[in-house]
């Protein structure tokens, strides 16, 4: 008789999962089913912004695999509008809730694969009766606004609470469309995932696109008029909107998991070993935007939810589940992202992890541009590096620039995931030409600035 | 007393070599003389086609710092036209002849920098009388090729020599200034610092510009009229041409170093070691296009002229000149280039260098995006990989691609300069947003494909 694999939660790392297993172990070796609350498997939420701002004219583009293509070319039991309401260790089941048919189902497990993904963080304000407010996590949430943008009474104003990726993104997004858009930030900057003082060339350009960016500012309430949200409220009196995104970040969505007795780490995450296996629960497994990983350079736990984490422990998780071996060795917090034309990207520790987890450290900004300063289109590119004292290790590195600028923060996540030393650094043959690079390509110049405050400071 | 540095040569090598050393040397501890036969000093040779094609208007914006900066901020006696004809060693002097006041001058050294650059390759039948026949080396080669493309009778149709960087750029640049332009290439494709599979994805996008490339063919002699080059002769018959540019490659400019006893290695280069001197000549350094240097991969010296590393070995010369400590610790083969739109990148060894370096390997090329399939602009993108057998260690990339695709080659140079395998590319945290990539990252799907031919042809 065939081994169960159960999947709960049909998107990038669950089915990355069952299909990766299935590539392994056929139909007679292993069933396979996996249970999906919404109404989309396998679809990018890192297109959601794209969608809403209509440079992505239709949803279904986001979606990688319908789930008629895991049933039919995969042979996985894609049980769609199926939430899973508990995990039973002991008698190694799961009970699953049929969210439009009604009912409940019992299904047994030999293998079971927790992808539940992450919750949007939402306080006590936002818990609101009025119409009119969005989380932004999932297709289904993306959808949900974008019917609320195009019924009448047509929205004119928004209030995005929160800059991070999300609120940024969403924000651009809402601009686009031609709403009066305010994004309000508790911090001193939005885009607090790079240390301020690159943060602060998004936020230029940011209001430079005419988003108005509150910042310090934390919202207290929501007020509503017939039903739909009329203003937020915060210490400095109400903002009138019409409609408001919540991009105040997400949690490990793990309640399921903790009521079945899964382990949680410090991050809030589900503990989970380098073959992505739940420890001390053999047959259980877990990936995604619910588990939390190693950050390689600070040696700490993490919680980094993002799509391509998720679909490579995914691959991880099949790969062992189908009999192989694969590990999935932590992350270093690589990202990229833009508004409008500044691009940003980030790698590594911010100045503040760094401190946090105990560096001593110099940093850097170079300014550069992404092209031969004679050549059409040259544009202006920071580098910084923050780079360990004594030893010149790169701790981490963040670009922001207006052209050809972010994806060369993977030659830095290289760097830093082979722990190079800046000196070293200096020495690294890079790619010139004039429309790609000053002779003195922009990650050398940083790289020589931080051997020279590393040298001028004392080493 | 000041001792003295001589340096031959007042391009990227020597330039930067004299300008370090006067970071760290004064001019009461240190003299410094520059010699330069031609008319400018640190400029961007890799700029000349865009400034033949138009796309920068003035040969001044190729050059990075005039003569005079050198001399009223750096205190460093730049001599223009002056070419050194002798170095006696012995003596421990150079002869220089002014080749536009006449005459000779005999100089003292202390410490010589020999920095005489590349010339180019120049067969038996391009020694000709007739006009209209370029190199492509210096700031005054492109001034005589622009004067001649400007001069009556105005040149309609070009041949140029030679697929390498400078031949398919200068092609580019002279179609694009509305020349008929024919590429004769002796191999069977040009571009062929990428292997063959690659190239003919560069040889599409040359014959999509309208350049007739012929391939397999040598030119033999030249044809002339009044003095005028008029066509190129071939084994396939006369191709009549108003102008031909020589795009051959370079060597390294060595007649005056042999003569004076300095010496050459196997690739022809001068030999240096890692701090940029010449064994067994105290106080003799060379740098830049005339050396030959160590490839990290095969462990074998190449010869590799390239702006950057000019500039780095002069960096680094001049440091240890002014009495520091820096070290060139040798090249992997990255260089970047465009066709038009279409963007080339490589890295480490070619599938023949592999072969000839005594490497067993495993290519693969996989074809992916530069964005999310769904985000507007997403262009096809190839990645090559070579990792060697059974280890996985990575030997070689390359990327061809039609928008952001070239500089991605940085992030496998440094994967590759940190001697990784496919196998822990894989994991690689790289920089994932819509706008810039899949979720699954070219380079990272390149790296699983190598893994599973691996596995497949056995470890």
């Amino acid at each position: 008789m065939a081994q169960r694999l159960i999947v709960i939660g049909g998107d990038a790392a669950g089915m990355s999962t069952a299909s990766q297993a299935r590539r392994r172990r056929g139909r007679d070796d292993l069933d396979i089913v996996a249970f999906e609350r919404g109404h989309f498997t396998s679809y990018s939420a890192c297109g959601i912004p794209y969608w809403i701002s209509g440079l992505v004219p239709e949803p279904e583009q986001l979606i990688a695999r319908e789930p008629e293509t895991f049933r039919s070319e995969y042979a996985i039991d894609v049980r769609m509008r199926h939430e899973v309401t508990a995990i039973d260790l002991e008698r190694r089941e799961v009970v699953a809730r049929d969210l439009e048919g009604g009912g409940e189902v019992r299904e047994r497990f030999d293998e079971l694969m927790y992808a539940a993904g992450a919750v949007p963080v939402k306080p006590q304000w936002a818990h609101t009766d009025a119409d009119g407010v969005f989380g932004m996590q999932t297709l289904d949430d993306g959808a949900a606004l974008r019917d609320w943008l195009v019924a009448e009474p047509r929205p004119h104003r928004a209030v995005v609470v929160g800059g991070g990726y999300i609120g940024v993104e969403i924000a651009e997004a809402l601009i686009q469309r031609g709403l009066s858009v305010t994004l309000i930030e508790q911090a001193d900057q939005p885009m607090s995932t790079v240390d301020a003082d690159m943060a602060e060339l998004v936020a230029d350009a940011m209001k430079g696109l005419g988003i108005h960016i509150r910042t310090g500012l934390a919202v207290t309430d929501l007020e509503q008029r017939d039903g739909r949200v009329s203003a937020v409220v915060t210490a400095e009196g109400p903002i009138p909107t019409d409609v408001v995104v919540l991009g105040l970040g997400v949690r490990p969505n793990t309640a399921l998991a903790e009521a079945g007795g899964l382990p949680l780490g410090p991050t809030g995450g589900i503990r989970v070993d380098r073959r992505m296996r739940v420890p001390g629960l053999p047959g259980v497994w877990a990936a995604g935007d619910c588990v939390e990983t190693l950050h390689r350079v600070s040696g700490l736990p993490v919680h980094v939810p993002l799509g391509t984490h998720a679909n490579k422990q995914g691959r991880v998780a099949g790969i062992n589940i189908g009999g192989g071996y694969a590990t999935f060795t932590g992350v270093i917090g690589t990202a990229v992202t833009k508004v409008c034309e500044l691009e940003v990207g980030r790698t590594g520790l911010r100045e503040r992890d760094a401190t946090a987890a105990g560096f001593e450290f110099v940093s850097v900004i170079a300014e550069s541009t992404n092209r031969a300063g004679y050549y059409p289109g040259s544009r202006p590119m920071s580098v910084k590096l923050i780079a360990e004292r004594p030893s010149g290790r790169l701790l981490g590195a963040q670009i922001v620039g207006w052209s050809e600028a972010a994806k060369r923060i993977d030659a830095l996540a290289v760097a830093l995931w082979n722990g190079m030393t800046v000196d070293e650094m200096t020495q690294l043959d890079l790619g010139y030409a004039p429309p790609y690079a000053p002779v003195w390509d922009p990650v050398l110049i940083a790289a020589r600035k931080a051997v020279d405050v590393l040298t001028a400071v004392g080493r």
